[in-house]
């Protein structure tokens, strides 16, 4: 029998990296990584075209690109039989009805372009939704976020109207992606679920932006067959056979399987520049306070799935440590702060620290809140400000796990994944003595882009299912770091203390006030 | 006729300062500076013997010697006419009834030494001479600081019997230097009105520590002739003539007529280490509030003197270049980060600091409150924090002057002065901006120095009073540093922030929290 192999493919900010699997053995054979052309566009366009400053936009073709070079790369001329793709999200675009992005004759418009995730232009429709309201934003907090498709749909609606009309399509990059490589249009319920509030039972809320219930389509769950990739495709990359391309998936929530959260029960926080966290449940009641979202069967089947995040996690670290270097490469640098910083003991620099660098996320949803430094005293240390930041990035963690669990959903196994958690052993040490629980970190690289592997070996029947899928294709085993107790009543003084400053309403009203200050000069 | 001389002696905390004078020209001749032999004495004895964290003594024989070497070196051969004294209060020490120290028999004693101001072990008599409450503490705020002479005469009395009892002088250092020069006891009402609550209508307040009284004398009017140098101190340094001594002054006001700040009117900036401030009044009421205390007549005959400070002021600027260094020496360092921060605008950085680095004195007289900056984002800069903390000193600073004047002391002339004033004309020019007044920077050198020998001038009669002292020996001229009024208006946004910041209370309950849980480690 001939050797069949699965393919994951992880569409990020300024990447997309494929990794390439035994279909059998469930071993990782090859991995590529290749950088979008033009990147993330922002100040203005491929064509010199200044764009306001809260635009973040991106070109598709680039997505084109990258697949055909990934899949190239990894198998031409090897049998594949799955393809799986997460990408991020919330990061649509315009296209015709047969699935032509509409920039491809409009390149000097900025609404043709990938309304990139974290494009912020929208924000104000955004308010507009939320103080409408609605049903469709139960689980949403309700409100509806800037990045989101609604929002990004009646900016384009109203800003560029000619284009709006010419558009048949308003589609995830994900879906569009997936529709390029089996020429057939089947979106995902994970991206229709989180981004666009489309609930099974009801739909999409269509009534909130005139017009785009036509531009949509009904999604599919996620570890469905969306298609087979194309004979076009297969040529133009080398690869033998017809592999079923599953559906696509928010790359956040993708990698669930890889890193063996599969059932109600399991906390995940992706440690990057910025933390994302999924809680799932089996059994919910009401999305618990402060936290962003939440989806039934869209993440994965059966379970729910609720999302929370820090703004600023590890890119505040980063800013320190290059804002005040103790040595000329980041690596050095951060492996002395860390080893200076695990001399200390919690509580003994006298210093605290809010981690709200880039905003707040959980519990208030406010980007203008800002971080903040107390118990400075003649004396201090840059090191003592080093861990005070890293304990703040813990307590903020600490504060969306007691949040999670106070709104009913009850966590069993908590896990650590992305760069950080592999990275900064100290950071995960300080955060398994601040939750006061044992912490894991799976043992597994490349785990978004296995998480979409495992997504195509459940659509393409390699595996029975996604937890068949975590069995053979997701980590095999994972490091544990234990909590000290002691150390753990230690933090417990000071996490009281960072509850205090988050619950400060003067405090919050300074931030704004220094916010909206800094923007008039 | 012979060429006669003014000496000002200088006794600050870690060393002593001469000037020596031309009496008719009123020119500064020769400066001579003398480091204490033992220095400031905490941790341990100077034989050895462990000492408290919280003592900070010093040896007085250390000032004898100073005192000849200095003397010797300006003016061996030359005809002094008068010699004037300042001294750190409240600085005192046990001596018998010639003059001479305890310390001379017990060596082996801590109580024997000079308690020098900044020793806070006697924190918790102050506490309860406060609880108690007085008449006599009504020009203070209604309460002594642990600094002053009470509670360091309750301590040694509770803690040092035997000595208590041997002692028959309890006498601040500068006086016991004037005792030693003239082998006169003629006390101070500097430092009896300011350290030791004592008022010229109604006398010391002796009811607070029994037995005190009788160790201690009744204080002469600043200006006045404490006697003559000895002949003995006159052939020890070759000094001719038989120079009138002045009664001393606190150090901190002896300075006051040679920056020419001798009328009601006058708020005196000196900018060191820490920030000391006296606000001149010829009408009085009541001690604005949070202020620390008040004299009349004390610090310059017939008017009414009001003193407060910031506890951090240039440490907490040392602080930070040194702790983030931009250039290898500490002088580069501070012009880099002063260039560099003159090229931002107010606000611009959207952060904003507590200057409470050493704790608080104005409003809250708590040395354990703290630090804080807020506003920080990724993408803040050293830069931009170094300048939050420049401004928060003008913040603090700009809040005693508040104070000041809404306790109905009226102020026309904002006069800054010592290491500050002069190295760092950012932080001046930030200061006018901040007060949106004129400030003055007197143009004089050794100034502390140059205000004793005014002192010595007015008591041997070569100046008639402080007003003819002050032109003649005082800063000849000043430059000034005009308010940018727009930058005014800038700041006004900021400093009503750092107002909402000081009246706090949740993040004050914050800060005592770490303090102590830092203790505990």
């Amino acid at each position: 029998m001939r050797q069949a192999f699965i393919i994951g493919l992880d569409f990020g900010t300024a990447s997309a990296r494929g990794v390439l699997m035994d279909a059998e053995s469930g071993h990782q054979r090859a991995v590529a990584v290749h950088a979008y052309r033009h990147g993330v566009i922002s100040g203005s366009l491929p064509n010199g075209r200044k764009i306001p400053r809260d635009y973040v936009l991106q070109d598709p073709q680039d997505y084109v690109e990258a697949l055909e070079v990934i899949l190239r790369k990894l198998a031409s001329g090897l049998e594949v039989v799955a393809i799986g793709i997460g990408c991020t999200a919330c990061s649509p675009l315009l296209a015709y009805g047969d699935g032509v992005a509409l920039l491809n004759d409009f390149h000097d418009e900025p609404h043709a372009y990938v309304k990139l995730w974290k494009h912020s232009a929208a924000q104000r429709y955004a308010d507009a939704i939320s103080a409408q309201g609605g049903e469709f934003l139960d689980d949403f907090g309700g409100r509806v976020s800037g990045e989101w498709m609604l929002p990004k749909a009646l900016e384009i609606k109203n800003e560029a109207p000619v284009l709006w009309n010419k558009a048949e399509r308003f589609i995830e990059a994900g879906d569009w992606i997936v529709w390029q490589l089996t020429a057939r249009e089947a979106r995902s319920q994970d991206f229709a679920c989180f981004k666009a509030q489309f609930r099974p039972e009801v739909g999409y809320p269509s009534h909130i932006v005139p017009g785009l219930a036509a531009r949509l389509s009904d999604p599919l769950p996620v570890g469905s067959p969306a298609g087979t990739m194309t004979e076009a495709w297969c040529s133009r990359t080398g690869v033998i056979g017809r592999p079923v391309v599953a559906v696509a998936s928010i790359d956040s929530h993708v990698v669930l399987p890889a890193v063996g959260a599969i059932r109600g029960g399991a906390f995940v926080g992706a440690l990057g520049t910025s933390a994302g966290f999924l809680a799932l449940s089996d059994d919910y009641r009401r999305l618990p306070c402060g936290l962003e979202g939440a989806g039934f069967g869209a993440a994965l089947p059966n379970v729910w799935c609720c999302e929370a995040g820090q703004a600023a996690f590890g890119d505040m670290l980063t800013w320190f440590v290059e804002a005040f270097p103790l040595a000329p490469d980041l690596a050095a640098n951060f492996s002395k702060y860390n080893a200076a910083a695990a001399e200390m003991r919690p509580q003994q620099s006298g210093m605290l620290a809010l981690d709200w660098f880039g905003g707040n996320r959980i519990p208030s949803a406010d980007t203008t809140l800002s971080g903040l430094l107390v118990g400075l005293r003649i004396g201090s240390t840059g090191v003592g400000i080093y861990r005070s930041l890293v304990e703040s990035l813990c307590f903020g963690t600490r504060l969306i796990l007691e949040l999670t669990e106070d709104g009913g959903v009850s966590i069993d196994d908590v896990i650590l994944t992305s760069g950080l958690a592999h990275s900064n052993t100290f950071l995960v040490s300080v955060m398994a003595d601040v939750l006061g629980r044992k912490v894991f970190v799976p043992r597994i690289e490349n785990p978004t882009a296995v998480g979409a592997a495992i997504h195509g070996a459940v659509a393409g029947g390699v595996a029975a299912n996604f937890f068949d899928g975590n069995q053979r294709f997701g980590a095999k085993s994972r490091n544990s770091f234990e909590p000290d107790l002691g150390r753990h009543a230690q933090y417990e003084v000071l996490y009281s203390q960072y509850k205090n400053l988050v619950a400060n309403r003067e405090l919050v009203g300074v931030m704004h006030r220094l916010y909206s200050a800094s923007l008039n000069v």
